[in-house]
């Protein structure tokens, strides 16, 4: 299928010209993303995927393109299919139908304007790419985050047992600290515990009695021992990798009043300081700019929730900028599926950028060299220092 | 009394001609709203009665005028009465205390432009009408919302023994089902028990047991049993019957961080899926906003905190369209007494939504048409779907 | 050396002339401060000293200049000694070190524009003034804050009994209340023991119990026991004292999610209502400014975070000015060391104000006469009163 062409991220807005030019241009490190749609998929897949917080099927009194995320995917990925901006819902579905998953990608994947993806493989599902397959349609490379739950329970229904858990966890942590691929972890303890747990380094022998009751679960098996977890976590960390860890908003299998990132303090305060990086954070995206003043080797982000929030996500790049030092604050999209998506966490960020330091610039806040190194900080060179890229 | 006119709603601000116009003239339906004075007050409990959180009477060393809320009183509601916008708190008062009430609420409510009332009748107090009241004064017609922890009360009140009181209660819910008159049901579980409660549907056995602890009591009866409260929603929710409640801000006597909305998790997993309608929110609309889109039964609102905000009020509504879909979020006023409450929610409203909707327009990121249907389903369609009107 | 001028703290921007008159000119009561560096510090140690929330020095991969507070210092302090606005970091440091610690105070303290400091002298550091040094760097008075916990500390450090205790710490409450330099009291109960504690008022017994316990710790002594730090608090209000309560943003000591001032409506439902006065409070200000409105002993403000904020502040004071009467808040820099930040705290406050109030009197909102009114009482008058200065 013929495709299109992204517009000027900054269509209708006023934003100082070197700044612009250089937001236009930056490649940018996606540091946490997912694979993108390999396989088909119908309209009611779609509008499913496009809405982070539900676990159901989108009602039938509602399309959730009526959403902001809606919204914005008719106003940028339209004109990536060939169509107007803002062409309607039915004629968006019409037109993306007519392309083959492969065709989709390669349409919208290079838009994002992306130089690495590290790309989270934990949660695989059968219809999105794998790295090697993301670099194949983007054209640029990729490297991956080693999942801790996920590896734990691979070992364990792999027929590891659970006196040799430890060791094999460990062997597992030293492989992806030796492979050029693997640049990080991530915990999901968001979902599987929340934060308000105990988070000291436990012995190997409760590891092991806490791996043996795990083992005796049916399959698939799904790890929420927060003992497990946390030797996860202090595991990664006595290895050298940095920890990802799910902040916020998400779907609603997880209590979001329970990923506070300021309940990861007992965590922070005391573990090996590895690099740490909070990732979407939304709503509280306040208390991670504080965490990352706090702790040196704390880390954040507002992925996911940019791409959510659509036009909104200028406030939240806002708030993002309050009391974080420049340093440690990193770009994702935390793009999963639609492939909108990974183009669209880029384009509302350096649209949201723009906005906001543009304002800075004009107001004398800052000047426009300030300005583009606060970019090329957050959007490429804290991801180069974090995961020594 | 000759009263004056409202002033246009977008005076000082610069708005898309069709969407201006569309606000100023579609007719909103208020989905929780309360009586209007209909007695006289002094300044006093004027006063008090435009101070959402305290219970006491505003302190000798200031005015509840120099509020938010004062701020947009002396703009919007003294051309009302005939006198310059932004008239001083002192001619305002001296001139409103030359109307009748009567005459107040008919200078005041038609300017609401609301198409209809849905009202609150659980706090009755002296000083305020009826819907039937509500109606006659405005021209436009009255629903009503039956308070769950008022029809406790009243049954165990009026006589209804404990072991009646689960079959009463059941069959006044059926009522209120089979009545054209009530739309819905409220709790004010905020105020009585706070949301970190036990949520599942109990046993009528010890329904009865506590009905009978509960009646036990000296009148008035106050509920504030937690297994009750779940007896009165989860009875709602088998009924079919939509269910506000009561979210945030609020007076004092609540605890403020025990009403975030996240603690209802375990009700929204769980419960019979009927429309609820989280109420006012505020500081959580973002979690609000959160639940409307990982829930299909869960809708919200930003009212009470809009009139509250005043001119702040647009940075609220501006964080209300972030992650809930457009078919989840309704328009309400809360106005409790004063008929200015009943104006001024409509008023700071429609300029809100013309201020960032024409933001939105003029940078590209929807429609003119965009803008105006999501006014529509926010201001009238979702409540016409919610309670089937 | 030869210092230079403040700018224009509306560079950039476009305020309403009288307001922005009067908001240059108007002299603050600076409510809440610490003395300023009377010593040498290193490019380190000042570096640290400009991150809030770490207790490490600031990592060799960065510097704090690159953080909203840094580039509020280089675009305001760079031109009182004598630079460009917006020098480099470099720069500014080079230049920087070329005065001496007074010299410093004495180019950038005046340009605060105070008409006195209110100084907490509870942490003293070796290397900051006290209040009478401040006064003479300056040329305008300090008044005093008594420190409780500090309080309790000296007398058991100093020898004072246990069974004595409750006596020596009325008299030294009464000797302040007597005394014409301290108006008024504080408490860190957020760094000690959070707000989540038990805040009924402790009989005396139990009070020599625990100060045993206290008294028995090794030097230097630190009180965290929440009923010693009540009986503090309690025992303030009694002798009519104001008490400023640290809330919210401080260093990683203290568990940001323990300090939501909401904890503390236990305490504010039944103490006697002395002046109460919340401080700086961000993330938290929403809540802050909610129990301003509900009851008549609470004011806030929102220093320190307005210093953090640097650009970013003006949505804080925005956020600032929502619930709460214009009569319960205060302006404080909360500035502690780097006498930048004694001027940064009132020329972002000025500048937001400015931009906030400006804005609302162009969109019609309210007079420029209101706002001005507005500056007053934050600024001055609502100091006046809660101080009885």
């Amino acid at each position: 299928m013929p495709a299109g062409e992204l517009q000027d991220v900054f269509g209708g807005v006023d934003v100082p010209d070197e700044l612009a030019d250089h937001l236009r241009r930056v490649t940018l490190i996606d540091h946490h993303v997912h694979g993108a749609y390999d396989q088909p998929v119908d309209r009611a897949g779609f509008e499913a995927a496009i809405n982070e917080g539900s676990t159901d099927p989108v009602p039938a009194f509602m399309t959730q393109f009526d959403s902001p995320l809606g919204l914005s995917i008719r106003r940028w990925c339209a004109p990536l299919l060939g169509l107007d901006a803002l062409a309607g819902a039915d004629d968006y579905w019409a037109r993306r139908s007519e392309f083959a998953p492969d065709e989709l990608a390669r349409a919208m994947l290079p838009a994002a304007g992306v130089s690495r993806w590290i790309v989270d493989t934990g949660f695989k599902g059968d219809l999105i790419t794998t790295p090697e397959r993301l670099t194949d349609l983007s054209g640029v490379p990729s490297s991956e985050i080693l999942r801790l739950e996920r590896l734990a329970e691979d070992l364990l229904e792999g027929g590891t047992s659970a006196e040799d858990f430890p060791a094999a966890f460990r062997a597992a942590l030293q492989a992806a600290a030796d492979s050029p691929d693997v640049v990080g972890t991530k915990t999901i303890a968001a979902y599987r515990v929340g934060f308000d747990v105990e988070w000291s380094r436990p012995d190997d022998a409760d590891v092991v009695a806490r791996a043996r009751d795990l083992a005796a679960q049916p399959r698939p098996l799904r790890l929420d021992d927060p003992l497990l977890i946390a030797f996860g976590v202090h595991e990664a960390a006595a290895h050298g990798l940095p920890i990802q860890v799910h902040v916020g908003f998400g779907d609603r299998d997880l209590d979001l009043h329970r990923t506070d990132p300021m309940l990861l303090l007992p965590l922070l305060r005391t573990m090996l300081p590895v690099p740490v990086l909070l990732l979407h954070c939304y709503p509280f995206q306040r208390q991670a700019g504080y965490l990352a003043q706090a702790f040196d080797h704390v880390n954040f982000d507002v992925g996911l929730a940019i791409n959510y929030l659509g036009v909104r996500s200028t406030g939240l790049v806002a708030e993002a900028l309050e009391t974080a030092p420049f340093a440690k604050q990193l770009y994702s999209s935390d793009a999963f599926g639609p492939p909108e998506l990974h183009v669209l966490g880029s384009v509302l960020w350096r649209r949201s950028m723009g906005l906001i330091l543009g304002e800075w610039v004009r107001a004398g806040d800052c000047t426009e060299a300030d300005a583009i190194r606060i970019v090329d900080m957050i959007g490429v060179h804290n991801a180069e220092r974090v995961y020594g890229l």
